[in-house]
Formats: structure tokens, C-alpha cells, sequence
């Protein structure tokens, strides 16, 4: 099996975190290809930097069907554009939001989802009702920038780790989702630290794939997910029309 | 008072009948600037047009508030990129399926919502849950193409009007919003055929921003709204980052 | 156009500040009228008192109908007597919380509404549902009597501010919606000491009418709006009777 | 026990039926006092008749306690004047529709409502979401006029019963609540034939009140139904302000 | 009529305590019959202990459906075993979470919940959502264990008065409902404290079984609460098979 | 990685057809051990049957959590016990009808399910309900009884082919989950037929272990599903008291 994981973004060391993460979540046998778009914003931060994220992603979905992979992981806490991508895609496409909370729904009660910025605390809270978790999960920000993250000698791990503990307390939850991408190398530490389980959303997106995988289970082309239907695009955006962008 | 109009497809013949049931509706002193972009699909049919809209999209709204525009209405019943311009721009933007139920919310107790396309049913009930309509309004689908309502001797016309009367009497409801861009020439005629109000979005778009911005009121920045961060767009789309679109 | 504005209660002095912020927010061309019954209670809070502003706020509509008002504000946060008054007029009729909603959910995510007395969080919160912003907007109170907004010296305004900055905090919200009439003058102050969009209900009424009306949009009288049927009255009460009232 | 039932409306023949209804149900010991307002609508069939019904029924609620009743049932099915009569009133107050889907919820699992009016149904439908059974309720009309139900010789029975019938099916439900107090005297006859049972209002009104008056509960006065708040009424109105009303 | 008062767990002195609640609260001519299983843990604690208490509280069921009881009350707040209850026997059933939700829905508007152990908290939460009462109720554990308010000289009752002021003024609640029913005792004493109706789930559960045996309603056998189908049960729960159970 | 799918009912031919579908469904490397009770109803029709099968299921789990498991499925789609078997069990536990809607979840936005008797849909619509699906799922009877579908001859399939397509239709849905555990050999040839995802339970939730158990989550303990508090069970029922149990 061979699962894409994508990185919206285009910072190629958040894409080899994500597919380190990746690759030891991977069942034996499953290969993991990670990659980011050669186009679009740096990181994704808000609506805006999301909406020009999309034309990359897409592409490599495209691409990546194309070369014979077997599902997409969307590797950024805000599942951008998965409905596009289910719409392009006959292989099934999950994003770590939504595989996080599906994992962590299974064996908890009550998710804190922590995540960085304050202004990504309504998208996300948006993602949740969206997902049927309204009366079970709460969304908290730890004020840290997304590439902060990277950085070595940062203060990002202290405030996380304040906004967990708060969270877990002020939710009376009994489970954490980490809410970025680039939180995949923590979730076993913090696992340990506050004796919850910690789901990491790129590790949970796997095995989602992993499960629909192997259940032989692909997009439904029957409603809102139909295969897009064949028509002109102008402009530099041409070569993306639904026809175009496969033969890319 | 200057409205940007923007049909997000391509297709010029319908940005014009846009353009004039937006003049029709404006108030005297509003002046429409009825736009759409140069890039992108023809006609946005799915989520995967949708993606490929935004691009064109948010460049045309950059454009028109650096050219004084005090509002922006996006013409397309999926309200497309609504979430990215009101993070890009200052200025009030509201999207026509929101303004269409807004209205239709204050002058009757249910809704039927008649489409084009099946496709559609699922994305516009989520929206008809994201604006707080669930216990309210039904979506239903008169199943003819968006262009076909463009072409003369096509039978969509009389597939609309079937549907909006079983709508009605399915629903139990008091009034209609047509549910596309591309239907705002038919809201009198129907109105009176069925003796209930019928609502237009663009028309009820042009109100609503003529209303926001009149009490003075601009897009919240202090929330998910934010100004986009500065920050680095790679390839083909690095126009496109936040300080370098609105130059343009 | 004209447009009806009705202060449920029966203090004229508040009256007087709702018609000049009615009248401040109108657009050139709309003519403000600013009433208040003859009979019922002089402030509105809670439920027992909204019960007896009902029969004068109903009469003045009709009168207001019958000189030809293009549309109704009714101007208490309770939106006091809304479904009545749509059951009885042909022409649009708002309430100030319905609209102040309505024109927050269009400019921010997250929405703190600030009310006078704890007695109206439970009542507010209700309208908060029925409008469908229950995932968005929390409801407040700044424990102060509606008339002490009208007392020089009073430290009423002290209050607001104080609860308007906890709000915003515990919310994490990017706008706040004034809660009560007799807030009308204060939103613009409020607005440029927070930093965030303050909405009021009294001139949003205003400018959603004109909204409506513009749209050539009448309460449809195909639901639960429908006329109210031919029918005896007894008592003190008879001269309200639907047949009777509009002659008055 | 003295329990107060109150049919809003001003037509003792229909008094006289809910006034035997409730003394069926009755427990021994529990004396029923039937009344209707002096003044107000002859029916109450829609949100304008329902306004007008509130002073007198505000005024048999003050004259019923101070007579010392032990509690209040609102013979209407709109539960027209709740919140009021519950701040008004220190004993216990309850509506027949609340009642009635209380009943029916801890027999059954899924309920079907029957009313009389389509007009009623959006109202109806609101109390049901108010009462929290949204999830397992429906509400349906007979399309028959209150008072029908009164007239020997009309089809009102007929029209009423395959309106049971047709609601059972659709809804897959396992109850029915009549949605009139006009009804009172089917309930035992359509459980018969439809084999479930059948909830009216009224009865279902009178043991709850048994129930709340026996567990020595009275409403709440430290939130919403608090005590009016003393205050001038102006007009005709004086008479029924908060200090005024108990003195008649 | 007689009432049977199910203790699911198998501590004769909570059995006893909860009787006399349950007497105390029955009409004159309610005879109550108190009773818990022969077998089954001692005290219900989460779901493990629930589950165990089925086959007991079952038995008991059927015992005293067959000799002539009307109605049944569990007295666990978990409602234990409340659909299977109501699936075994025609007499209607009860619980008391249930019961004293409906009760203190009918006095007041917000409702502080507070119960035992934290980890009833998830538990008792999904029951206020199944019942309705999501907008309107919190549950807050004072964190005591059952037991301990059987023991003398236990600072039980400090901790649960305390968690009793802390969440009224944290849900600006206007009722109180205790979540165990050995807080039975309780109830009278802590609404004279506290100046709020606080409901005993005991005594609801006794007045609405006598409200709806009163009003002839049994148990719907027309959907989910089917008599169960005769079938064979294997191994040491072949005497709990549907047609076994009654005769024993 | 050994996953433990447990048939809650008695009846070891459908244990054999159920572990058969889990083992085409597992991963090479995991290893399914099937069982079902020794004691307890032969089929799970309803609530009361529920209720006896949870001693032998709970009993089973901890066997095999004994023995070595890495996860539980519960293979009945009333996921029958499955709040009982988190709290006992450290291992994953998933019940067939969560893991089912799980992952249509993530390949279409609208979901039929399709179960046996019409006594179980309340039931599996309260699941629905439960798990976050309420908008998005509903749940259709084919009126057959469970063992039927183990029958030569019988028309069960036909019944269930012919509610597909009437569900499909109905709901304007892209997926369809088979809501029995008893069904799910038939997904493949279903999924053929109509055209659309067709999800069995079984297999669903023998890939949600794979996933849950790969991610090296556990059941949370410091919520709702703590471990049970050790205690006497009394009567036949001791040896299943917290600490006796995981002795056996």
C-alpha cells in the first residue's frame, strides 16, 4: 500500500517531520510518500494563506493518484480543501482533523484539541460541529506560531504543554488532540506527561487511510463528491481544469 | 457607494445578468461594479471548481478596495471563498446564500431552497447549517446545469417551476430562495406565480452590504478574520501573498 | 421610504434616543418614525412586562400600516411581540435583536451580546437560539436597570464597559452586539475603545428594513404569518379585534 | 389541591369541555376550577390572537392564586403565555403541550403531534424544539378550525383521524399528542383504535401540576420568572401593572 | 395505587433511605413498594457496575409488574436499565435523572446538575442531552463517593453544599437538581439554603409515575419498547429469557 | 496483532460468518479470534436482549484482554455494551456500528443505513445521534428478522436489496451502511449493485482496532471509562465483580 501524505505548505522541513511521523505510524508494508506543493504560501495561517494552498495541493493528489497511491493524508490541522480533493480523487482523502477526532472519539469521552494560533480557534471549532463532535471536544490555542515549532531554543514546547494541563482541566476531558501538523513529534511525550492518550492528527490520518483502504473503500462518486464535470478553465489557471490537471 | 459585484466564474454573459439585478436592486446613490475574474472555470459546478475560483476571486476583491469599494457581494450561491476575502479585505463581504436567507429568515418561518444540480444539495446544507438555518430550510435540486439557464429554449425554466412547487408543498414553507447566481432574473415572476416571496441572492447581497455598510460596520480583525501574516508564496502563486496581492 | 420605529415601553425620552439613532442610521431618502404606545408598561424587563407592551405596540403598527409605513423596527432587545406583529402586517417588520445578529454574523466570527439585567440572559439566549447564532454568540449582563442609561450620573456606563472587556476575553469573540435599546448611542464609542465591530440593534433594525423594502420583500402570509382570521373579541380588548384594529 | 385550568380563549362551551377533561383526570382530592378570560380573542388561532390573549389570562392567573390555588394549567395548546404566567405567578405553571410531549416522552420513544391549523405547525414545531424533543417529534395538521371540533354534524373526527393514521406511518412513531385542548374528550377513543397511546394535553397539564404542586415546587424566582419588577403601566393598561394586578 | 421504587444497587440502607423518600413524597393512597436485586454490586459507579445491575433490576421488574404494581421507578440516577425496563413491562417506567429534569424544566430555566463522582459526569451529560435539555443543564460532580453519604461524621454534605454554590453562580441557574438518589433527605433542607427549587429525583420519579398511571398511559409496545420476542436464552441467564423471567 | 470480535449473541453459526468477514478484512499479521458467550440471548433484537447479553460479553472481553488482545470489536450494531467494555478493558474496544459510520464518514457526506427490524431503528438513530451523525445519516428497516438472513430461502435479501434502493433515493445519500452484524458478507455484492461505498461493520471495526491499536492508543482512564472501582457484587453475580472478573 501506498499512502501520499501531503503537506499543504511549501516548507520542505515541516514535510520531512510529517513524513517521519508518518513512516512510524505506517503498518509494515505501507509506503509513505511525503510531500508539498512547489506553489503557495510558506505556511498556512488563516482563511487566506488556506485558499491559495488549494491549486498546489490538488496537483500533488493528481499526481500522486496518477503514480498509484492508494489514499491522501491532507496534513494540516485546518483538512484544507478536502472536499476538492475528494471531489478529484477516486482513491478515499482524510484530513488529520478529522482523523484525529475519529481516533480519539474512540477511546475517550471528552477532547481538548490544542492548537497555535488564536485565530485558528474558529476554523477548527467550525471543523469539530462539522464532524458531530460539538457536544464532546473544545478548542483551545496556545499563542505560538505555526514555524515557531521548528525553531530550536523556542519557548513553543512550554506554552503547549501550559495550554494542555489548562485545557485538560478546564474541559474535564480525558483525551488531547494536537491541532498542527507540526506537533507530530510530541503526542508520545505528552502522552506520558499528562497520563492521556495524546493523538497526533498525521499518525491518526494514516491509519485512517490504512483502514479504507484495506476495506477496499474509495470516494463516493455518487453525491456531492462526483468527479468534476469537464470544462474550460482560463487564464494561468487552465492547465488545472478537471480534464487538464491528471495528465499533469 | 461603490459595491464590488463579483461573479466568481468566468463567464462574462453572466456576470452581466448579475451585474444588472444587482443595479436593479441597489439603491439610488450605490453604484455596482459587476466583475469576474480573468482566471479560473466557467462555471463553478463542485467543490473542485469552487477551489479553483478563489484565486481570481481574491485578487478581483484586492483590486476593487484598493479602488474604493465599500462592500463586496460574491455571486455564487455557494458562497465561494467567503471565509478568505473577509480575512483579505476591510470591507464588509457577504456571500448571496447568506444574504438570501438573512432575508428570507425576517419575512417567513420556512424555507425551500431550489438549486441546479444535485451535487449542490449537500455543500449549500452545509451552509444553510453554518448560517443557522438547519431547523428552517430544505435544500432541493431542480437538476438542470447553471449554464443551461442561460440558453434560450431550454426546458430549465419549467424544471425549476415543478420544483419549487413540490418544494413548497413538501416543505410546508412560506417562502423560496433561488439557489444560484444565475436565477436572479426569476424571483418577480415566481413570486407572483406562487404567491409567496421569493428571494434572489444577489439582490438581497447588494441590500445586505448596502446595509453593513451604512452602519459604518467593517470586518472584525480581532478574530479568524485576521489580516492575512506576512509571509513568503512560492512559484506561479507568489503574486498572490498577502502584501503582494493587494499592489496589484 | 418610511420606516416605523416602535419603543415598546411608554418613556418617551427613550423613544427620543431610539428615533435619533434610527434617524442617524438612516439612508438620505428614509423617513424615521419614532413611536411608542399610549398604554402599557415604561420600561420592558422581563417577561410579565413584554406580555402588557403587546396590545399598544400591535395598535401602533396598524396605524403605522395604514399611514403607510414601508416597514416596522421593533425597537426592545426582547424583539418583543415579533411574531404577532408579522401576523398582522403586510410590510416587513424586524426586531432589534433578530438584526443586530444578522448584521454581526456577516462582519465577525464569534459574537458577545451585553445586556442590561440578569433577568434577560435566559430570554436573550432563547432569541439567540431561535436565530440560529446559538454556536456563536453568549449572552451577558451588565446588571444595570434599563432606565439608568438615562440617568445622568449614573454609573451604568462604567459597568457596560467593564462586562463589553470580560465578554470579549471569556468569549474569545470578535464583535459585541448591544443588548438593549437604550444602548443605541453608545456602539460607535465602544467600537473605537475596543478595537472591535459594536452593533446596534436600533439603527441595524433601520437599515435592515430598508433592506427588506428595497427588495420589494412583504411578510409572506402563506405560513405561519397568515392573516389573522375574522373574529369576535370580548371585553375591554374588543376594539382590537383583526378586523377592528386597522380602522382605529 | 386547587388546580387553576385556564382556557385563554373567551368560549365557555369549550371551557366546559376542558373543565370535565381536567376533572377526569383529577386525582380525588384535587378540586378543579375551570375559567376563561372575560376578554380577548373567541379562539386562539395563530401569534396575533395569542397576544391578545395574554391580559386576561394574566388576570385569571393573579385572581386563581390570590383565591389560593396550588397551581396553573394553560389550557391552550400554543402554550400561550408561559414565560409571563411564570413570573407572574409563584405557584407552579405549566402549558398542555409541554405537558403532553413530557407524558408522552416516557412511554414512547417517537411522538406524532396533531393539531388543528397548518398555521400552527411552525409554532408548534417551535415548543417542541423549546421542550427539547426535536429529535424524536413531528407535528402535522388536520387542516380543521378550532371551533369545528365543537360543531355537531362537521367531519372535523374524520378529517382528525386520518390525519392519526397518516402520522403514525410517516413518522414510524409510537404515540400521539392531540394538539388542542379543543380535543380533550378523543384521546381515550383514538388510543383505541390506533392501538398506542394517545396523550391530550389538559389531563396531562392537570397531573403534572398534581405532580410539582406535590413535591412542594413553585417556580423559580432567582432567574428569568423572577417577581415583576414594580412599575408604572400607563393607559388602559394601569391596571395590570405588577403591583396592580394581584389587588383585583 | 402502588408503585414500585427499584434501587438497582444491593445496599439494603440506600434501599431504605430511598423508600422513605419515596413515601414521603407518594399521595395518600400510593402505597410504595421499595426493593433492590438479590444480586449485583453494591453501589452503581460507572458503566461497569450499570451493567451488572441490569439482570437484578430486571428480575425485580418482573416481579412486581406481576404482582400488580402501576409503575416503576429506578432509583440510580444512571437511569440504569431504563429502555430494557421499559421493553420488559407494560406498567410504565421511570427513571429518576429523567423524572427530575422534567420537574425542574417546569419551574425554572437553567438547571445546575450536581451529582457524585467525576466520572458520572459524562454519563449524566448524555442523558441531559437524550431528555432535551442541552441549552438548559450542566452536570457538576462535588466529587464524593456514593457511599459516603451514608456515613456518619463524612464531610459529604460540606463538599456538595459547596459545589452547589459554585455551580449556580458558574451557570446562573435558577434550580438545582440532585444527582444520586441517596441525596434523597437533602432536598428540602438545601432549597431552604440556597433559596432555589432543588428537585430530588426520588420523589419526581414516584409524582410522574403517579401522573402518568393516573392518566391511564402504559408503555408504547409499537416501537423500540416492543415486548421482547420469545427466544431462547443459553447458559446461567436462561431463566432472564423474555417468556422465563415472568413466571419466576 | 490479535483482535479479539466478539458476537454478543449466544448463536455460533453467525460467530462463524462474522469472524470469517473480519479475517478477509484484517491486515496479514493480524490474527481474529471470534467468539461469542456461553450464556445469554440468541439473538440481539431490542433492548431487553441487550441487557442479558452484556454479562457474557463483558465476561469474554476480559478474557481476552487476559489473554493477550491488542482490541475488541463488538460485533452487534446496537454496539451493544460498549460503554461497559471501555471501562473494563484497557485495550481499544469499537462497536461496529461507530466504526461503520466512522468511515463512510470520510468517503461521503450522506449515509443510509439499512438494518432488520423496524423495532431498531430508534435504537441505531440514538447511535446516530450519538456518535455525531444526525445530520448526515438515517436509518431505514427492512423489516426482516436477524436469524433470517442465516435462512436458505428466505427473501430477507430481496427485502434488503429493495430498502437500499428506496433509501438511496430517499435520503439523496452516497453511502450506505449495513446496519447488522449479521449482513456482512452481502457489502461487496451490494456495493456493485447500486454503485455506491456499501460499509460493513464488521470489517469497519476490525480496521479500527488495526488503526487504534497501531497508534499505540488505549483506552482513556482518567474520564467516563476509568476502571471500575472494586467492590462486592453479590448473588449470582459476584464472580463478576471488578476484581473477580479478569480472574476467570
Amino acid at each position: 500500500m501506498r499512502i501520499l501524505v501531503i503537506n499543504p505548505n511549501t516548507t520542505a522541513s515541516m514535510t520531512d517531520k510529517i513524513g517521519l511521523a508518518a513512516q512510524q505510524a505506517a503498518a509494515s508494508g505501507t509506503d509513505i510518500v511525503a510531500v508539498n506543493p512547489a506553489m503557495g504560501p510558506v505556511s498556512i495561517e488563516g482563511y487566506y494563506d488556506e485558499a491559495f494552498a488549494l491549486p498546489g495541493l490538488l496537483q500533488e493528489i493528481a499526481r500522486g493518484e496518477a503514480a498509484g497511491a492508494d489514499g491522501v493524508v491532507i496534513a494540516c490541522f485546518d483538512d484544507t480543501g478536502l472536499d476538492a480533493a475528494r471531489a478529484l480523487a477516486d482513491i478515499p482523502v482524510v484530513g488529520i482533523c478529522e482523523a484525529a477526532l475519529a481516533a480519539a472519539g474512540m477511546i475517550a469521552t471528552r477532547i481538548s484539541v490544542v492548537t497555535t494560533l488564536a485565530c485558528s480557534v474558529a476554523p477548527i471549532s467550525h471543523l469539530v460541529h462539522r464532524y458531530g463532535f460539538a457536544e464532546r471536544a473544545r478548542v483551545h490555542a496556545a499563542d505560538i506560531p505555526v514555524l515557531s515549532l521548528e525553531e530550536p531554543g523556542s519557548n513553543a514546547g512550554a506554552l503547549l504543554r501550559a495550554k494542555v494541563r489548562e485545557a485538560l482541566q478546564a474541559d474535564r476531558s480525558d483525551a488531547v488532540v494536537l491541532g498542527c501538523a507540526g506537533m507530530a513529534d510530541l503526542a508520545r511525550d505528552l502522552s506520558g506527561e499528562f497520563g492521556v492518550p495524546v493523538v497526533d492528527g498525521v499518525a491518526a490520518g494514516v491509519k485512517m487511510i490504512e483502514a479504507l483502504a484495506g476495506l477496499g473503500l474509495r470516494t463516493s462518486k455518487a453525491g456531492a463528491y462526483a468527479t468534476p464535470i469537464s470544462k474550460t478553465y482560463t487564464g494561468v489557471l487552465a492547465s488545472f481544469a478537471p480534464d487538464a490537471i491528471v495528465r499533469q
